[in-house]
């Protein structure tokens, strides 16, 4: 079986560590010998829109569309301003590809330390698996300028939350809480503030909540969400939340286990119309680029993450088997400086493949 | 000189935070003798909205402007819907009484452990002042349900930012920083995602910032800031952000610098035109409300800052008293169980008018 991957590496250690991600990938087909990647490399970057002004041309869309899956390195650099950069790349590819969910899994890897104390004898209490609203919200894209250049200048944004939206994620995400040991969901909303986009969120919440009597649910205000996460991580399990909180959420739990740069996302088009797109969820990294220094741990989990969308449970094998070779790695202590160790990208990449061979 | 006091306990563990706030104040005028507090009491709670259909009355705010400044407890309860709780008493207050600032610093006290390994050997690593726009932003409160009760329901939440208070906030945030010993300030944004109101945000900042030229100042976004303040706290001193950012940051802050129970925050109209309200940042926690263990430092901490505010410079001292007698407490190991103490509000109570007898 041949899957047909756009790969964007896009800009600074996004290059890096996507080059990396496809040596690994190489690696896990050539061994396993049942599936092929075969790649569209799209040179969409900060770079080339400096250069020729534009990031996607404008049949971009339906370029993506011909192939199974996008694997994405990361967009941004500081000569263009980021919402130039974003709303011209990422943020189009998730909503035109339907990518209505965001899947954002968390947890501490062998050998690696959370900043946390209360997590150092036993690193299993912080596993969590954020489920982001990826197509609404705060990131609809509208609102606008007026008096622009005067003293009165007004700038709104507008946050839109759908029922289709909302019933859509929620019921994604009681599923994967289903799907987990713990069958546990904790909502996150900011209702108390926002009265009418998050009181139907909280809302629709509770109704699919009555269709799934197995899951144990609960709801959370975003603020004192930062301070469970801090204070009591085994408390969590599956987290759903809109699109801009779980932005921030998932930063924070990338932090609280370790490092920003071994979390992986899951952009998802669940009707399978349109490719799904992987990538890690730190961003371009202007101070380290071009170094080799970049951790490629969030690129490989990503990896993994669209093998197992790709097999569709007949390549979870081979998912786990990569999972199995970077957790050997990290357990092994060859690893980057965020993550307190003194390896580069080749190091851990080349690590990371010999451990394929063996797992 | 006689300041007179608007006292509004509210709802759960407010009452008694308050109740513990006003025997420390009353004990430092005592002990002091230069100024004295004239309260006026008000039952403005979710129990008396139960009871007879609102929380102010129609002539509320005329009610608060009669006073020098406001101390709060909290408001929120179980039994009323929360957007509704909010908007009829903290949030209205904020706005009507133009308390377009809420200041909220953030340390580890002596005797107290940040859950950060990090600040183990050193707790001076984390010492910030948060400053919170107040009047605007996501909390403008606009927005609305288009096809309430149907398949297809749409709501909206309307953030909306104006030059005239983007420059007020990122000047207050300005002079913050300057009245520092590192003159540091950190702006935090979400422009790449945000492309009206926070790209406005941006650029008013930086050109405040060109009126400072003595003040460091750096920008972050939202979600990588949680990633910096739980990975470089030392790197942050003065952070100004929006209403909603701040909110959530400043809880993190608060569980970072060991727990929530020890937070104040300001709420202040710079103009002095209007009463300025003082409150602790954590809320009614109805799960421990009347046991009697609340933490009353966040309220204590709140209570030194209402003094100072209302001395204009001449009750520094005494606010001082105040905190160092709240530190001696915690030194003394004097503390509420989420201090990891076993003291209750009482005993913590106490032991700080004991202190501000002695120190
Ligand atoms: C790059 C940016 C638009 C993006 C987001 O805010 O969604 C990033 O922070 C992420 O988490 O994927
Ligand atoms: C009670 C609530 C409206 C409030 C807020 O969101 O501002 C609280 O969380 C705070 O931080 O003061």
């Amino acid at each position: 079986q041949t899957f047909k991957i756009a790969s964007i590496p896009g800009d600074g250690i996004g290059t890096e560590i996507t080059e990396a991600a496809i040596q690994v990938l190489d690696k896990l087909a050539q061994v396993d010998g049942s599936f092929k990647l075969d790649y569209t490399h799209f040179d969409w970057s900060s770079k080339a829109y400096n250069e020729r002004g534009w990031y996607m041309p404008p049949d971009g869309m339906e370029q993506l569309q011909k192939h199974d899956a996008i694997y994405f390195g990361a967009v941004g650099w500081p000569d263009v301003p980021d919402h130039i950069s974003l709303w011209n790349l990422i943020l189009p590819i998730r909503k035109n590809m339907n990518q209505y969910v965001n899947v954002r899994p968390t947890r501490i890897l062998p050998g690696t330390k959370s900043p946390l104390s209360s997590c150092e004898t036993d690193p299993s209490t912080l596993d969590w698996i954020i489920i982001r609203e990826n197509s609404e919200g705060e990131y609809a894209g509208q609102g606008g300028t007026t008096h622009e250049n005067s003293p009165h200048t007004i700038a709104t944004e507008l946050a839109i939350f759908s029922r289709v939206g909302i019933e859509r994620i929620m019921r994604y995400a009681f599923e994967t809480a289903r799907s987990r040991d713990r069958k546990k969901l904790t909502m996150v909303t900011k209702s108390n503030a926002q009265r009418h986009g998050m009181v139907l969120w909280d809302k629709v919440f509770y109704e699919v909540a009555e269709e799934y009597p197995d899951v144990q649910h609960d709801k959370m205000l975003v603020d004192a969400m930062t301070v469970r996460m801090v204070n009591n991580p085994a408390s969590l399990d599956t987290i759903v939340a809109t699109n801009l909180h779980a932005d921030i959420l998932s930063d924070l739990a990338a932090a609280l286990s370790g490092s920003i740069g071994i979390a992986p996302s899951s952009n998802l088009d669940p009707t399978r119309k349109h490719p799904s797109m992987f990538e890690p969820i730190h961003g371009s990294a202007p101070d380290i680029a071009g170094k080799g220094v970049a951790n490629p741990v969030g690129a490989f989990w990503s990896a993994a993450e669209m093998i197992r969308w790709l097999g569709q449970g007949k390549l979870d094998g081979i998912a786990d088997k990569l999972m199995q070779a970077i957790e050997n790695v990290t357990k092994a202590g060859v690893k980057t400086r965020d993550l307190a160790g003194n390896s580069n990208t080749r190091e851990v990449t080349e690590a990371v493949c010999r451990q394929i061979e063996t797992v």
